[in-house]
């Protein structure tokens, strides 16, 4: 009967949309929105809708933004010498939580994947190596994914980028703070021996 | 950055209202929502607030619909004499689901529990007995959920029910169907003996 009922299911199909959504929860938040007073499911539903009618992408570091450009690349407080690549918005989001990081971001919505025919072109490559000369950026930080697509798509970079003469770097992968090495996968493991810094006074 | 854009917090706030998603979660939907085409993210705006315009409870059951009676009211193949009564839709949804009962159902849209000041008024304990003898049924099934709060309505359902002179019934509480033993907890044990039925023919 419920699933019956045209409108719910339509809704319920839009929430199985969202990543790690599945059938069960989709109808558990649809009832819950069903049951709610009026007024607070058209909430939910405006929020939605004004949220994606006020966002856009910043021209100049396509990061998501409601003014233009954004309110990173328009704070004359940050290093405008030093630039981020992040695989998406969720990318930058966190390092601005953690709050150490100064400069600004360019966000590249997506890896290089042949396969899915995701290749420089579509990721707008063309527009990152402009902005990094004409902006005279003097380092270029790599924080793709550590998956195998983030690496393939940091080495790309770091060869383009290179070729311009600016200093390129890759954020450390390793063992995270406050995890044991026990709980740490090999490939993790192996990064972070490949990856250890002399610690002793050097002479 | 992302969190200090106001139309974004909004969404994140409306998201973090639905049951079990907590700031991780409302978060990635809402990036999600945000990379999408806008027209698939207006789609998912629109299906919530159609169907929460086009849900309303059924004057004669108080289950969702979106005709006057409901699709289960209104369809003559339903037994007429049985009636089931849950604490919520979802409920409702479930056994629908299973498809084994044909009866009709009757939703309290909540249980008895003084505490948060939900007495017989607040459920309209009142419209369910006006409804049991003025549309004749023979049996009622109690379905509510196996908690305190849903025993305590069982009980208080059946003695109200019964001094109409019309048969109460429990809904079986025991080992879920292919479940063993070792996984059930001690409570539903103790139902699943109490509720023992004879398999041996009887002479």
């Amino acid at each position: 009967m419920f699933s019956q009922l045209p409108a719910v299911e339509r809704m319920i199909n839009a929430f199985r949309r969202l990543p790690g959504v599945g059938r069960k929860s989709a109808e558990r938040y649809c009832l819950h929105l069903l049951t709610l007073p009026e007024a607070d499911a058209l909430e939910f539903s405006d929020a939605v809708r004004k949220a994606r009618e006020s966002i856009t992408w910043c021209p100049q570091c396509r990061n998501l933004t409601d003014t233009t450009p954004c309110a990173i690349c328009s704070d004359p407080r940050r290093d405008k010498g030093t630039l981020c690549v992040v695989e998406r918005p969720a990318g930058a989001m966190a390092l601005e939580k953690g709050g150490n990081y100064r400069g600004l971001y360019h966000v590249l919505h997506g890896v290089l994947n042949p396969l899915d025919g995701i290749g420089p072109d579509e990721l707008h490559i063309d527009l990152l190596l402009k902005r990094i000369v004409s902006d005279n950026f003097t380092e270029v930080i790599i924080a793709t994914n550590a998956t195998a697509e983030g690496e393939v798509t940091a080495a790309y970079l770091a060869r383009r980028i290179g070729d311009l003469g600016v200093r390129v770097t890759r954020i450390a992968h390793g063992v995270p703070m406050g995890g044991g090495l026990e709980y740490a996968d090999d490939l993790t493991l192996a990064q972070a021996l490949d990856g250890r810094s002399v610690i002793s006074r050097e002479r």
